[in-house]
């Protein structure tokens, strides 16, 4: 395939989707439908919370799933599918429903944030994009979010792309990095095709294209005068970067142009140390609005560090370290099988496993968010399907983890988090914008999630709570299977 | 964008490389040649060398640079460009030429992979989309080399996409994984894309769906007779699980069925004790051919560290940790202006920096793999573009990180390590099949690298020295512009 080659997504799967499908197809009722949950079992970097992310692109994927000739050619070619199959796969449409928490909800591990409930083969094949997706743009809203707090009102930009990991992590991670509250990037891709504002300073190369520095600098501000922000660090950031912006800043008052966005970009050094004393140059030679932006490396905790040195910032480049949310790369969320229906009834199964962590929750649930008077979230609640969740009169809540504690909450409210998104393989209502999913984003962290959970270091943990019926039938679930 | 709308990959790149190519645009003459050097700097995970990959992608990339009416449009909305810059890039083609390793080549920090020269503002806006590539799939070639080398001949699959920073790095990093070493992966696409063997078992999923384990292995025996992996660990690996696998094995035996491929898969617990206790329970049952894979969470050290315990496996399925290669998931290839063409010459450029390692090696030149007698790689030597490397009677290598030794190789060969790869825009020759690049990555590593350069701790380090002349070059530059 050339780099430039329409790609059908529904063939990004992994293989092993298909040879469970083409058996299901083979051994059992095809349309007895299923339920899948995604969830996932920890925070990265210790956090207390994570961001989701990734359901305009699970939309998309599960609305034109489809297989084309040539993907039929392929998987025949590999001689392990039925005739009958392929056919089937030919005429393929997604039937079933989807449900979800909203795009840019905070959530936690062990709650179902999408549950797909569709015919078994179907259901089936659609698991590795749903969880590249939640995976991917989850990873990066999240560590997103963690770099934007740590900045303190600053602006933060996504500088990522050449260090992405392909082009759908640039773009996507852009996205992604959005919701999660960074200013903008600089993704051209990004911002064509999710409408993320872009912003951009110079490289290098600009300053030893020119014989000297001073040059590259006066070319810059006459060809962009309203966003000149010189790159100071290509020879020598204090003895000659920042004092020969400072003379074209002059010339550039001298002249009588006044710049909306001007200022000095450092990318090497001691950030803290460098910005101090640019600032003061700057300040000293009455170019007191002038911006400082920095770059190299880093995080949350490189920026948490500069500004606790008292470093002078006005704007974070952030690249790499974001884009591939370094400090832990992967986010875990899975899809398992919870349910399978039997006559009218969803009947629950649950996976039991060696490892305590990796049992999963069983049956057809709703998840709900409980929210006390001031508004504040103090915690998520899993109930079966279609339960009375009656939060006056002291609703009792079951912790999975200390289930011999009572636990109950006056003047609660709860809110159902799931709502449809696909029904019979179309979506419900319109998605919302990009920059909506990043309000609703900070609204939640602002008015809802409690700052304990919040911090980086110990954060609290927020509690998913069963419903006593919920937990009552996992228990016996458990004993059965022990037995 | 739609999921599965075509992209055009032309604008995949930084605002800035547009911003400073409208600048040079409306500022320099714009067919004046220029020379960029691809390098990098330190090898992920303190390993002794990396795999260069990316290559074909590169090349398709370069070949198909392109700006269609809706890219034009959407840059003319950020009322940051020229007209006649936009009219420029709406008939652009790349027309200059790039030089390169050949995909595949053991690579080392500090010297020129790749290298463009074009004129200048083409070569600039290269510049994101180059090391896009050069850095995701030699990151990914590299660790899953590290993996494969771990597991000591036995086979390795990616098992990945789940986990991978989106679709391209599914794809794009099964390539890598596979030119790395790897015996296949589970990423239908990428067999699709890029021929690589396709493999896979089951989910737990499968398992859960019947009513009970051993129903669930009988339909899926009776489907893959050939192909039969059974997961043994949804409810209890060695007191369930195997048991009722080897009671399938049994069936089977007892019905005449020999098969092709089969044995259990282990994606939990403790893999070393579950594997060696399965093992005994297989071989007892007279299945001492039955194979057995696991999976989770596994890594270089991971699988080094089973088999030091005596974990009896047969193949290791890898997924997140390679595919994100978590332990460092930051390849920091670099993009940096080494030369402008003054009248008939080609003027060297260097970046000075506060940080010594980020000082360049300036202007054009030649990069050699320099081999002893019996064919092993001692040296690379970087000497000016076209400058003899005659290696009878002595010649001297400079280390730039210990100048003042001489160092001299007796009876070397020096093979030169870049090729064209675009002339005018156009490919020269054929790439290489993914397979090929393979089989070179391991013919190196058999035949030409110490083994002292490959262990994982402490590896030695390979020298890139230069020429006489190159350094002496590079060292007047240096102390020009520290006057």
């Amino acid at each position: 395939m050339n780099i430039y080659d329409k790609r059908n997504i529904s063939m990004m799967m992994d293989l092993y989707e298909l040879t469970m499908a083409n058996g299901y197809y083979l051994q059992e009722k095809q349309d007895r439908k299923v339920v899948f949950d995604v969830f996932y079992r920890k925070n990265p970097d210790e956090a207390g919370f994570a961001i989701f992310a990734g359901l305009e692109q699970i939309v998309e994927y599960i609305e034109g799933m489809h297989f084309e000739k040539e993907d039929i050619a392929y998987l025949r070619s590999l001689h392990q599918f039925d005739e009958g199959f392929l056919d089937y796969l030919s005429d393929f449409r997604f039937t079933g429903d989807v449900y979800a928490f909203e795009e840019g909800t905070i959530m936690y591990p062990g709650e179902p944030i999408l549950t797909v409930v569709a015919p078994l083969v179907q259901a089936q094949m659609v698991e590795t994009e749903i969880l590249a997706q939640v995976n991917h743009q989850s990873l990066i809203a999240t560590k997103a979010q963690r770099i934007v707090r740590s900045a303190k009102g600053r602006a933060v930009s996504d500088f990522g792309a050449r260090r992405a990991h392909n082009n759908d992590a640039a773009i996507y991670g852009a996205r992604a990095a959005y919701i999660g509250g960074v200013k903008g990037s600089a993704t051209v891709s990004a911002g064509q095709y999710f409408h993320i504002p872009l912003g951009g300073t110079m490289a290098h190369s600009w300053i030893m294209y020119y014989q000297d520095e001073l040059t590259a600098f006066r070319k810059f501000a006459e060809t962009y005068p309203d966003n000149c922000i010189l790159l100071v660090d290509t020879y020598d950031v204090l003895h000659q970067g920042v004092k020969n912006a400072i003379t074209v800043f002059e010339e550039m008052r001298a002249a009588g142009i006044t710049s909306k966005n001007y200022g000095i970009r450092i990318d090497s050094g001691d950030l803290a140390y460098l910005t101090r004393e640019a600032r003061k140059m700057l300040d000293a030679a009455g170019f007191s609005d002038a911006k400082i932006v920095i770059s190299n490396s880093l995080d949350e905790y490189t920026i948490r560090s500069i500004l606790d040195q008292g470093g002078q910032v006005d704007s974070f480049g952030v690249g790499e370290r974001l884009i591939t949310s370094r400090s832990e790369p992967v986010f875990g969320a899975v899809y398992k099988l919870a349910a399978v229906e039997e006559g009218q009834e969803m009947q629950p199964r649950i996976k039991v496993s060696e490892a305590v962590e990796k049992i999963t929750n069983p049956g057809l649930k709703d998840v709900y968010r409980i929210y006390n008077e001031e508004g504040h979230a103090i915690a998520d609640l899993i109930t079966k399907a279609g339960e009375d969740v009656v939060m006056e009169g002291g609703y009792r809540f079951v912790d999975p983890l200390e289930p011999w504690k009572v636990r109950r909450f006056e003047h609660a409210r709860a809110k159902k988090l799931q709502k449809q998104v696909i029904r019979h393989g179309q979506r419900v209502g319109s998605l919302p914008k990009t920059s909506d999913i990043q309000a609703y984003v900070r609204h939640q962290l602002e008015h809802e999630i409690w700052l304990e959970e919040q911090r980086f270091e110990n954060p609290h943990r927020h509690y998913v709570d069963m419903s006593p019926a919920y937990y009552e039938m996992k228990m016996d679930m458990l004993k059965e299977h022990s037995k």
